[in-house]
């Protein structure tokens, strides 16, 4: 591989002969001096040319100047020349002065995008749009919060598992279920590895996690909706309530939160504008049915017995922000008609289960539970929601050969990017983004 | 959550009251002494209850007696009692004896599986199959190898990307595709990530990892085939051939085996039988053409032109061992005909692609190469193999706005299991197999 410098490195470089590669980003072709700013994974940097001159003229065929003219933006090149460390030069106080540029593959000049490109004229051309910096660095925000959060895992002897994801029925309900050709039969998608992460407990493995995709034939155009995104999965033995999955759940989002903020937080701060903040633990909880009578006293009125509503999500998230300082709020023991059947119920109240919503700055991003592990309890509640005991075998085998307690959460990874960065659209922090009218690229 | 003991760490913890969380492996239900093997996710410990005796016999009707006589094998339970430090017990020189069992849930005593029992039965009982201690194993053997390239990727500045499995088109080939009901369309489950990693370069990503499914749909029913697997990907810009990518790769497995050795190799040896042998750097490399000619040599003739058959790679990897104590070999320059149109063509002999396989004891796990960047020469690739570029435009316009040079391999995770543990087939080493005939659990 030959030896090539990155742009961030540059400053701490020495002034001499340097190779960087990257894209032509601009080219300012002034008759007398040629100014390319080429970026890298890293940056931009400003590469120099003054043509040669004779008798205060420049000359007329110059081979590197006219190589630097058809230069067209986008094109990969290798630049090799002499960095030269000057504070007047506004780009990082640096630049190279260009002894010669090697074209690795020339760009068409007909841009298909520019910055004000709509979001779906963007997401025709997503490659190019992830060459702005700030997408770049959205990816490697992506990559430093998964690994945090692997970091935590592997500290506490978590298992990774890869549950699949063809199934041979439903994993969640029968509605938003994909379908396919199976050889001799049909197979579906998971809708979520539910099923899987509660079969990895009644295996013994104790503590699992799973950051993997999930399916759902889900015909909404939200911002936050898509039909097929990356969940983010564990699954625990041994609990005794909901509440031991959000002490996991919290700690998760600190780790992330500290090291995106250590690690990217000025970058964050220069292309996003935006401060992070690492939230404090605990969380703050409310159960549902108080949050209920809070969003109410704040004007507005959800569905008795139903879920949260967006706008009593925004309400409560605001009334934690008022009263706690905290952008994050565990809203818990939702009424069991609005949870699935494998929910654990409370001992003490089987109407409410012992599960949760976690909701950041308004927009929920988890949903987690203690699960049912009693196999006779767990039928009672499949008989309970009108569902067929048959049609779950599969499922319900698991739970025969004897189970620990266990519960999880899943989580949106694409959720929890687009809440940390103040985006307004999963679209806008996902690799590519697939919905009902979008399979490419 | 309840302060639980793992069976793994009793040995280091003194005398005196403990609590364990476990199922019964086994019980052995004596008149004067009843014992309990319990078994966690860590290990197996003996719990003793020495029935309380009146007279010189057992006294009749002691509630804790029956309760542990009930126990059926598999059964989830607490354990309280107190450790003791005992040489004289076989099972790690220690035993609980026991002050009270809670049942957390009972199992039917009916147990579907045993040790000898099938492959095929075992995968229908999968969760119990997995209790075995070294099915445990296998899978905190994969979190340790997955960790340990994660934490190489996270050191090389790589970035973590998603990419859809859902395609409006094939990736590969249009053969072993699945096709499924998309909306008012049709879509297809990606074979590979190939198509999007590559993207990520023209995105200026640099350097990118994946690991996530794939899906093929594949009638065969071989030890290493499987229709939906795990597959470990990379692809890296900037490369000056697949040489680049090799270096990357052996450093890979390099890592992950060190890793393994460190933290499970007394426990591989245990239950496994294996001394893991980590490899040494640079692993061996023998292009196709000279392969072809040794196996001739050993006996065994490759149609000429071809990729080698399953005899073929046994034949170089026996080689490989004889001629360097080798169990790698990377195979490099396949001729065009058994490469896809991406592959990058030597300059200097433009019949053979700089791609390479690695073979591991006999079994191939991994093809790479240098992928062509230069828009015009793909185009040419593309119709010489009788493609036409229109079913491929979403791919080709990848390459119209610049490129850099890059290349990248694709591994199977499974495959490196199978043959780390020297097992049979990559169905004792996966979490849920999918084949042709199989679809559950």
């Amino acid at each position: 591989m030959r030896a090539r410098a990155l742009v961030k490195d540059l400053s701490a470089l020495p002034a001499g002969p340097v190779t960087v590669g990257g894209w032509v980003e601009k080219l300012r072709d002034q008759k007398r001096i040629q100014f390319i700013i080429v970026r890298d994974e890293t940056g931009d940097v400003q590469v120099t040319y003054p043509r040669p001159v004779v008798d205060d003229q420049p000359v007329e065929d110059d081979a590197l100047a006219e190589k630097v003219s058809t230069l067209t933006s986008g094109s990969f090149v290798w630049i090799t020349g002499r960095l030269v460390h000057d504070e007047r030069v506004k780009l990082g106080g640096l630049e190279i002065q260009l002894d010669d540029v090697e074209i690795v593959t020339m760009a068409d000049p007909e841009t298909p995008i520019a910055d004000d490109t709509s979001i779906d004229k963007r997401m025709d051309w997503r490659f190019l749009d992830i060459r702005r910096p700030e997408m770049n660095l959205v990816f490697r925000i992506q990559s430093t919060i998964e690994h945090a959060w692997r970091q935590y895992w592997a500290e506490n002897d978590f298992v990774e598992i890869h549950s699949p994801k063809l199934m041979a029925s439903a994993s969640e309900s029968n509605a938003e279920l994909f379908k396919l050709e199976y050889f001799e039969t049909h197979a579906y998608l998971a809708q979520s590895p539910q099923f899987y992460k509660q079969m990895a407990m009644m295996s013994g493995l104790g503590k699992i996690f799973e950051i993997g995709p999930v399916f759902r034939a889900d015909p909404s155009f939200t911002s936050r909706h898509a039909t097929e995104f990356v969940s983010v999965d564990i699954e625990v033995s041994w609990i005794e309530s909901h509440e031991d999955v959000m002490a996991i759940q919290e700690q998760l989002l600190h780790r992330a939160i500290s090291a995106v903020k250590e690690k990217h937080g000025e970058e964050i701060q220069k292309h996003f504008g935006i401060e992070v903040k690492v939230p404090s633990i605990p969380f703050p909880r409310v159960p549902l049915l108080e949050a209920i009578e809070i969003i109410k006293e704040r004007g507005h009125t959800v569905e008795r017995g139903g879920d949260l509503d967006p706008e009593g999500e925004r309400q409560i998230a605001a009334w934690a922000e008022e009263k706690y300082g905290h952008e994050f709020v565990f809203v818990t023991d939702y009424p069991i008609g609005v949870r699935p059947f494998y929910h654990m119920r409370h001992e003490d109240n089987p109407q409410l289960t012992k599960s949760y919503d976690l909701i950041w700055r308004g927009t929920e991003i988890t949903t987690g539970a203690q699960r049912e592990h009693r196999l006779d309890v767990l039928i009672e509640q499949v008989k309970q929601k009108g569902l067929e005991p048959e049609g779950l075998k599969t499922y319900l085998d698991f739970f025969k050969y004897g189970a620990p307690s266990h519960g999880g959460f899943g989580m949106g990874l694409l959720r929890v990017l687009m809440l940390l960065l103040h985006q307004p659209n999963i679209r806008e922090v996902g690799f590519l983004f697939r919905g009902p009218n979008r399979l490419e690229p």
